[in-house]
């Protein structure tokens, strides 16, 4: 250590309002809900990593590469995203990780009220026992102190998930994935957790890109229907889905640039699908076949009770050098607005109502929680509004959300927390952001008397535990 | 009372800020608003109930079945609208009316966060003396002491206006309706307080809906003007606006499903209409003519003085099967963005700064009080923003509206607050809630130094009495 | 004085939040900032006023004629912008000028919770020692108290500029200007501080607006290049951007009614180009080639490295009647949403990760902020976000921007404060403001275990300088 470490540690009242009376009640309300087991019900973790309890190889790999989140903004500031090892799997030396990981703590400061900040600090102190804060002087002590413990059994995947007490993890999956992985889990009996796929199925709802004619032939293959025929989708669809529940999966998930739902009516749609498999779609048709696609995916949701999770509403691959050279997902996304009300009025008016149909949705366009999602939540049976998700995943997003949603949209409407990543490693941390914040909402409500304890502890635990697993429906 | 019953109270300090100094002068603020008269100058209250001071009959009928912000709550977790006595006016036994109370407390715990507990829990307790909370335990006994208390003379309409202190109360007309109750009322000498008519014609101006054909026969014969062609509608129109003037009416109230106010010319609105007497007319020349139609009331509001109120972008009758099995306003509305800039400007540049013509324009989409509203209002003598509607008619979200209004729309170009309710028994504690949340808003201001305790304390005053009465004309 | 008068002071406290802990960081932050230099990249204070050290009229003419910002809300209550010295340069006799100022003393309270009354206060206290409340009993005291400093050389600009520890201003100007103030003040050995120009060219880039093609020929005239063609718009935009540049700018700024950067093709431009300078341009076809010219812009900047802002999405001249009456700019103009994400896909798909270029979004559309501009500054290296521009230059959006935007944008992708502003006489009010507001959100990030003290400090002095020295390439 030289004269330019600083210390760092958590404080156990992080996130907690400054007021101190409304502080003791959040602090009360957290001790209650701070150590209950996670349940995780969407989240991207490869199932691999898991069933063959894969140990970590270095810090960067660990914790920048995959993280899109970290990367993009030292990206902003210029950083080659190629010298943080993206993309994923490219040839990464451990000198190039090390110096991957250098230009991290040198590049620190920037993370400044994110919160990433927030989860890498307790992803540091907590896991791997670090006491100083990244710097350019202290990047190889902590790359060092990481490295020696990923080397040890009890940082392995499955020690892990022991440690961080996750009873319940979702992973995302195609639909033509074997769940090879997932069955390996379930057949185990030395493994006591539960990891479940999640059916995925955009790429083969979007008629209109190129991909998609190659992934119907796959389809047809896996599933063993012909998918030359809008009838034939259907059928090879409901196999599938059938195939992941067989397998554990709890929910489908979706994201396209809208949310459209509006169906082609039959002819229509059959004539579309196959000038689709002829290739011969344009945008426009394609963007009205997907949303009957999505259609017929709540319809089949209705049926065989797979929660219905929608994040929709982004601008993919924004940047197309950035995808070109290093592939999608490494943080050139952007939201955009999305129009719920008009969107899912024919799903909603389809299975809104159904006691067997469950859709949530999860947006980053704020403007819609109070004007549409509260509102349409609070009416329909079915609808659930999700937590903020990815770019609004964050301290001060996240009372807006609650201050937004709850007064129409009740606390019973939301879902519970998702964590929504790929970074296993901060998965505890996440959910403690979460509980933490939803306490400091709670407590605010009680401090203003518009709540009493006894109601704020019973939603504590509810938020946590009760409304998780009734939306998702949990397996016990 | 069981072991199980949870003492229901009120606290005074309720909705005020947790932080000492600034709640001592929310306190102060208050103390000097609480107990001023209340004036409503926009509501839904059925006029027949005060002329003729028609006794409640039932819990349930009173507080549950007419109210659908309480009743889309239970909906969205799947309880029958109809075992809440929806719609009203159905069959409904006493029996029924104790068993919809029952579900209500049953699933009070539903209401945590919402205003409708804020609302509810003081009509409870100041109203009907309840001290328990609502409960599967406690259903029959709340039932049982609200009962007893509707068969007393002192809660008939009449002694709970006076009770309530109700100066003025506007309720909400079909330009056809010959006002008797409201007549009666005037001719009452017994009866102290106003209870006046607003215009209310969306119907009339909707030409592309089933129902305006017979719509425009019967503003025939009401009026006397001959309606088959755009000039005898204005005639009508003009005649009806007049019939209300002469009422006591003090404005109109619109609500469409957009702000378009841009005028056809006269050529094409001649056109357009006869096309529409016709039932030729097609959903976008109906939105233009309608758009037009707008238009034309504003010009009349510039010269009868009837002042303009606007509650747009709504999605009316969401849920079809909904509305087909219990009719509109029964809670599946849905708000939608809204565009005022654009939608406002014919308006706007034809009397935005006529003297004689005055506009509030109320809102679900907040989007628009930075943006739009509050810009234009600062600017235009004639526009007024409306405070927050409906679904965002809360405290976080009045909060959200003082702090995105106030910086360049000012507090003298806001409407003052209206209850927009139905729910007669709810008056009181809506505008009890009002007045805490801008004296919570004040006092914030104080202890931050933006405002003196003078300005605030005279700001308090205005925004109950002053401004309301000035917006609207309010008579003495 | 008289009993009526009301004292006048500044509380040091101003805008600091109640919560005493949180406070007490905040002053010690502000303490540190507070009496750093202003650097000011963007503004609109006439160059002429500075070269030529043009003494100020009279107190209505120098505070209210030309600040729209203040004459709108007395407007907004039906007084007319005439009785106010509007427009700039109309008759103005010393009568009218006290009478102004007694209307605007009379109308003091509809500032309340306004911005304009923070910093009016502050101008009248610190710069003029005023010691009363403005009233209609204390105005002809208060402007005799000014038009008597005003009179006196330490309140002549330069003098002025000096006490304010301006170091950097920028001013706005028309691409044809000569730069003559410009030049003047450059080769004054005697002044100290630096004035640089603006490269505004906004007219330029409308070519369906009546005033292009005289603009051309102007241009033509100007540049020595002919304008007749696209490819001379180019060489003559290079010329004056390059002249621009030798005379100091730093930057060039645009604002049009939308955000669209997607350029023509080069054949499609040039037939368009040469439609436009035959006066037969379409709206539509102006609107497709102006977002073509400012893809040039972009293009031109990631060359000739002057950074680049947009402050977009205002309808300008909204009331018809005011422009034709006022002309330009007198507080009539309205915000309207803008669309970041397709707007600026093809100038950041271009230039965005260009070391050279530089481009700063400043909205008055809020929900921008958290949904496409916080995450698109994130990851672009060339894209930073605006602070709260205009209409939501206040204190409750400036908090609302930094919590937006800090989460996924960070501190380090925003621009700095600029004021934007005529009001002289402001600068040091509206940079104050700033610096506590962020002084605020910064000591909340404290109290609330987000930050530590020794970061907040450092972020502290940052945003004031090393931020926008860095974003606008401010010169030592």
């Amino acid at each position: 250590m030289t004269g330019m470490t600083v210390p760092l540690t958590l404080n156990p009242d992080r996130l907690f309002p400054a007021e101190q009376s409304t502080r003791a009640i959040t602090r009360k309300l957290y001790q209650q809900v701070k150590d209950l087991p996670i349940i995780s019900p969407h989240g991207h973790v490869p199932p691999a990593w898991i069933a063959d309890d894969i140990p970590f190889s270095d810090p960067a790999s660990l914790l920048l590469t995959p993280d899109h989140y970290v990367n993009r903004v030292m990206h902003g500031q210029g950083v080659d995203l190629a010298d943080l090892g993206v993309p994923v799997g490219s040839e990464f030396s451990a000198d190039q990780a090390r110096n991957a990981w250098r230009i991290f703590c040198k590049n620190w400061k920037l993370y400044r009220g994110t919160p990433m900040k927030y989860w890498m600090e307790m992803e540091l102190v907590e896991i791997f026992g670090v006491d100083v804060t990244p710097s350019e002087e202290t990047a190889d002590q902590i790359y060092d102190t990481i490295q020696s413990a990923i080397e040890k059994p009890e940082f392995k995947p499955r020690a892990l998930m022991d440690r961080f007490d996750i009873k319940f993890m979702a992973t995302t999956d195609d639909p033509c994935d074997d769940l090879a992985f997932h069955e390996k889990l379930a057949n185990d009996a030395s493994f006591k957790r539960q990891v479940r796929p999640t059916f995925r199925p955009d790429k083969y709802l979007e008629p209109a890109k190129e991909a998609w004619n190659g992934l119907m032939d796959k389809l047809a293959e896996v599933s063993g229907e012909n998918t030359d025929t809008f009838d034939g989708w259907i059928k090879a669809m409901e196999n599938r889905r059938a195939y992941f529940k067989d397998h554990g999966a709890i929910s489908s998930d979706h994201s396209h640039a809208d949310l459209g739902t509006e169906p082609l009516d039959k002819a229509e749609a059959d004539r579309l699908y196959e000038r689709a498999r002829q290739g011969k779609i344009t945008a426009e048709e394609g963007k009205a076949l997907r949303q009957t696609f999505i259609f017929e995916q709540a319809r089949m949701a209705s049926e065989d009770g797979l929660v219905m999770t929608m994040h929709p509403a982004v601008y993919r691959d924004y940047d197309e050098a950035t995808a070109e050279r290093f592939g999608a997902d490494v943080g050139s996304d952007a939201p955009t607005a999305v129009d719920v009300v008009h969107g899912l009025h024919a799903v909603l008016n389809a299975f809104g109502k159904n006691p067997n149909y469950r859709l949530v949705i999860f947006t980053m366009d704020e403007t819609v929680y109070s004007r549409e999602l509260g509102p349409l939540a609070g009416f329909y049976p079915s609808l659930y509004v999700g937590v903020p998700w990815w770019f609004i995943d964050a301290p001060d997003a996240i009372k807006r959300f609650r201050r937004a949603v709850t007064e129409y949209g009740t606390f019973y409407k939301t879902s519970g927390f998702i964590d929504d990543t790929r970074a296993f490693l901060s998965i505890p941390a996440r959910h403690d952001m979460s509980r933490r914040l939803d306490c400091v909402h709670l407590s605010e409500l009680v401090a203003e008397h518009r709540l009493t304890m006894e109601e704020a502890e019973e939603l504590a635990h509810e938020l946590v535990v009760d409304i998780p697993t009734h939306v998702f429906s949990i397996p016990a």
